[in-house]
C-alpha cells in the first residue's frame, strides 16, 4: 500500500477535530469536512466530500461512524454526508472508522480503530473520569466522604471504583461476577452481589446495560441520590420513572467526547497509527 | 445561657442557606435575612434585620463575616447589612461567625466557628476536591495520566496530592518542608523542593500564598499547562503575567462555597453545634 | 443426598487443619487423618483411613489432592494414603478436593473446590501478600521507596501491583496484554510491554509461567535485585543460572499454605460450603 | 574545619555497619570498632578505640549512642566502650551521634543526626513497614481483608494507616487530634476518637506512648487480635496483662534496625552528610 501523507476527516465531534489537529502537528496534511457549525477555526473552505475522498490518501470517520447506517454522524454540520460516498473509495484507499459493524458494507480496506487492543480500555478511563466530573458538577456535595454505588464489573466499573476510592468516597461495587468481586475487595472496595446492593447512596453510577434500576428499585432508594447511567443502550436506569419519582437521574452518553475530547482524539489517532504500523 | 431554639442567618452565600436549612431539618426555627437575590425559595417575607436579631436566640454570620469591617457579606442581597447591628446584640446572645478577627468589635458571646478544631481541615478537603472539579472543567484532557504539580505542604496540598494520585495522575509535590516531603514520598508522591519543581506539567495547583509563579517562572513553563491558584491573598500566581504570556491561569477563590456549598454548610452547622455543646 | 454432619480430612498441610477446625467451630464433626507429624494437637487417635472414609458423611482432600496420581499429599505424615482408597467411596458420598484433574478417576460425587468461582482470585490475594511478606523478610531494605517489577497481567500480578503501590513502592508492570497495561496505567502503575521492562530493580516478582528470566536476561540485570518466582511450573526464572550469577533468586511455591494457612483454610471451607449449598 | 576523609564507627547494630559500608563505597575510609560478634566480615583487626578516635577525621556513634549514659551501645560486642572516651575527642573533631541528649556531655562538635529534618519521618516509614512485616509473620492470616486498628496520629500512625489501606485492610485510626482525624478520613481511613475505638480487630498497632491498652481495655477485646506496641517508653500496651489474658502482644522495639537495617543505615549516612554540608 502507498505511503500515507494526507487524511480526510469526515464528520464527528470534537474528538475528531483534536485527532486531525494532532495529526497535523505530526506532519500530515489533514482536511476536515462536516464541521461548519463548529466554533473552532478549521481553516475549512467549503469542501466537496467526494473531491476530498478522492484526493486524500486515507479517510477517517467518527466513532460511531454512523448511527443509522445511511449517514455519517455529523453533529457539527447540517449537510448530510451519505455513507455511500465511501463505498467505492473503500475499495482502493484505507478508511478508518469506529464501530464498523454499523456500516452497510465492509471491505479489506475498512479498519475499525475501536477494535485496536487497549482502545476500549483507554476510553473506559475517559468515561470513568467524565462520570466523576459530571457527578461533581451535578451535586452540591463532595465525592469525598460520600457513599457511592457502582454497578457492573467491566472496565468502566473497575476504573470508576478505583478513582472514587482515590477521591475518598466509600465505594460499594455491585457485580454479578464473583471473581470480579473478590478482586475489587482485594483493593479495598466493598463488593457485593447485585441482590445485596442496598438502597442508600449519595451517588449511583450504573454501568450495566440492562434495566437494573427499574421503577421498583428506584422507588426503594432512600435519601436523594444522584443517579448517573453510563451504560449504552438498552441502558440501565428508567429515566422517566426516576423523574416521575422526583429523583435526579442523568443519562451520560458519549462522555469522552464531552469531558475529554482532546484525550479521546489522541486515543483515536494512536489507534489509527497502530493500524498503519501493523496492517499497512 | 438559655436554651437555643431559633437562629437568624444574616448574609452569606449558598453555604449559609444550606447551613440554615439543615438546622431547620434538625428542628430549629431558622430565619434568613440578606438573600433576596437568591433563586432558592427561603419562605422569606421581607425581614427587618433588627427585629430578627432581637427575636432570635442566636445569630449566624457568614464566612468571612465581613470583608470590609463595615458590612456583613451579602452576595445575595443589595441591601447593606451594617456590622454595627450586631455590636449590641452580641452583648446578650450568641453570635456565630467565621473569621471573627475581621469584626470591628469582640466579646465573650462572639464565637468563631472557623476556629473549631477540624474546621479548616474539613474545608481543605472541599477546596482540594473543588480544585479538581475546576481542573476537569477547564481542560479537554483527563486528570488521569496527566502530570500535575502541587506546591505547598499544608492541608490542601496534602489532600490534593492524595486525590490526584487516586485519580491516576502523576503527581509532583513541591514543598519547602523536608518532613512533609518525606511523608509525601512515603505515600508514593514524587516530592521535591521548590527549587527542583521542574517546568513541564499539564496542570499546576498552587497552594502557597506568596508570589511563587512570577513572570520569570511562568515564562519558563513548557507545554500549555492549566494553572490554578488556590492560595489566599497575597496569592501565588501572577495572573496578569500569565495571561500576557498566553497561559491559562485561574484564581480559584472560595471553592467550597462554589463547588460544594451543601457540604460546606453542614460543616458550618456542625461547628456551630460543637460550640453549642462545648461552650454553652 | 443425605444431610452432611461429619467430614474426614485426609492429608494436606496447615490449610486443611485450619479448614477442618473451622468446620468444627461451625458444629460439624471433623476427623483428621495424615497429620501425625504435625505439632498441633488434633485430638487424633491413630486413624484407620478406610474406617474414617466409611464412617464420615463427606471427605475433604488437600490442594492439590495428589501430586503423583497415586498417593494423597500428606506433608505431615510418612504413612502413605493411596488415592485408590477413595475410588469406591466416591461412588456413594461426596469427596471434595482441589485440582481433581490429578485424580486417576472421576465421578459425579467428586467436587473440585478449587474451581468454585472466586476461589482462584481469593488465593491470588494470599499469594500476592505472601510474596510481599517473603520480600520483606529476604531484604534489609523496605518495599516503600523501592523499585519493583511485576511481570504478567493475571490476578496475582494485578493484586501485587496494587499492594506494592499501596506500600509506597515504584511499581513497573511488564505485561503482554495491551488492555491489562491500559488498566494498570489507569491505576497509576507504570505498565510496559515485556520487551521494555528494563533491567534495574530492587525487587522482581515474576508471575509468568514461562522462562522469562533466562540466563541472558538475568545477566543483564543491574544492581542486586531480589528475584522471586511466583509462577507455577514450568516457572519463569532460571534459579540455577541466577545463583551462578550471584543473584538472590527464590522460587516461592504454595505461598498461601505457608504465609496465610488460616485464611487459606477458611477459603477452602467456604468453597466446600458453597458447593454444598449449590450442588447437594 | 578540616576536610573529612575518614570515619570511625564506634558501636551500634547492623544499621551502623550498613552506614559505614555505604560510606566506604562513597570513597571514605571507614573503621569499625565494637562489632566482634557480628557475623559479617568487617575486615576488622582488633581495634584500639582510643587510637581509632585519634586517627580518624570524624566519629560516628549509634542510635541511641548510649542507653545508660556510661557506655556506647554495642550489641555486637562484649567489650565495654565507655562514653568518656569521646569527651576529649569531641573537643577537636566532629562526633555524629543519635539522641545526643543521652550523652553526659555536650559540645559544639557533637552533632545529633537524629535531629536532621526529615530523619524522624524517614525512620517512621521504616517502623511502619517493619510493623507490617512483623504482623505478617506473627499471624496465619493476611493483612488484606483484616480489620486493623492504629492508635495515635503521629508520623508512624499516618504512614501505617496508608500502608495498611494500600494492602487492602479495613483500617480504623483512633486519634485524639480532631484535625488528624479529618485528614485521615479524607484519605478513606475510618478515623475515630480514642473513646470510640471499638474492641473487635484482627490486628492492633499502638503508637501512643502512654498506657492506652491497660488490663481493662485488653480484657474487653473480642476475638483474638494480635497486638503490637510500636510506642517507645513508657509504652502503650500492658504486655504482662495481655499475656495473662492469653492475648498475643508484642513489643516492637527498634524495628528499623531489625527489619530494614540497610535502609536505616543509609538514612543515618545521609543525615551525617547533610550535617557535613550544612554545618562544616
Amino acid at each position: 500500500m502507498n505511503k500515507i501523507n494526507s487524511f480526510a476527516v469526515l464528520g464527528g465531534d470534537k474528538r475528531l477535530i483534536y485527532c486531525g489537529r494532532s495529526m497535523q502537528e505530526d506532519g500530515y496534511s489533514v482536511f476536515f469536512c462536516g464541521f461548519e457549525k463548529c466554533e473552532e477555526e478549521l481553516s475549512a473552505e467549503p469542501c466537496k466530500p467526494i473531491e476530498l475522498i478522492n484526493n486524500c490518501d486515507a479517510i477517517i470517520l467518527p466513532l460511531p461512524c454512523t448511527r443509522d447506517g445511511a449517514f455519517i454522524s455529523t453533529p457539527f454540520s447540517d449537510k448530510p454526508l451519505p455513507v455511500s460516498l465511501l463505498a467505492e473509495a473503500a475499495g482502493f484507499k484505507p478508511v478508518f472508522c469506529g464501530m464498523s459493524e454499523k456500516l452497510p458494507f465492509s471491505g479489506k480496506n475498512i479498519f475499525d480503530y475501536s477494535r485496536v487492543e487497549g482502545f476500549a480500555a483507554e476510553n473506559a478511563i475517559l468515561t470513568a473520569e467524565g462520570a466523576i466530573e459530571l457527578a461533581m458538577r451535578e451535586t452540591d456535595n463532595t465525592i469525598n466522604g460520600s457513599d457511592c454505588l457502582v454497578t457492573g464489573s467491566g472496565r468502566i466499573a473497575r476504573v470508576l471504583c478505583s478513582m472514587l476510592k482515590g477521591l475518598g468516597a466509600r465505594v460499594t461495587a455491585a457485580a454479578r461476577n464473583a471473581e470480579a468481586r473478590v478482586l475489587l475487595k482485594a483493593e479495598g472496595i466493598n463488593a457485593v452481589s447485585i441482590s445485596d446492593m442496598g438502597n442508600r447512596y449519595d451517588i449511583i453510577f450504573n454501568t450495566v446495560p440492562s434495566m437494573l434500576f427499574d421503577r421498583k428499585i428506584l422507588k426503594a432508594l432512600e435519601g436523594s441520590p444522584l443517579i448517573t447511567d453510563l451504560a449504552s443502550a438498552p441502558y440501565g436506569v428508567d429515566i422517566n420513572a426516576a423523574q416521575a419519582l422526583g429523583l435526579r437521574a442523568v443519562r451520560a452518553l458519549s462522555l469522552p467526547g464531552k469531558t475529554a475530547p482532546k484525550k479521546a482524539g489522541i486515543i483515536i489517532k494512536n489507534a489509527v497509527y497502530h493500524i498503519l504500523g501493523e496492517e499497512l
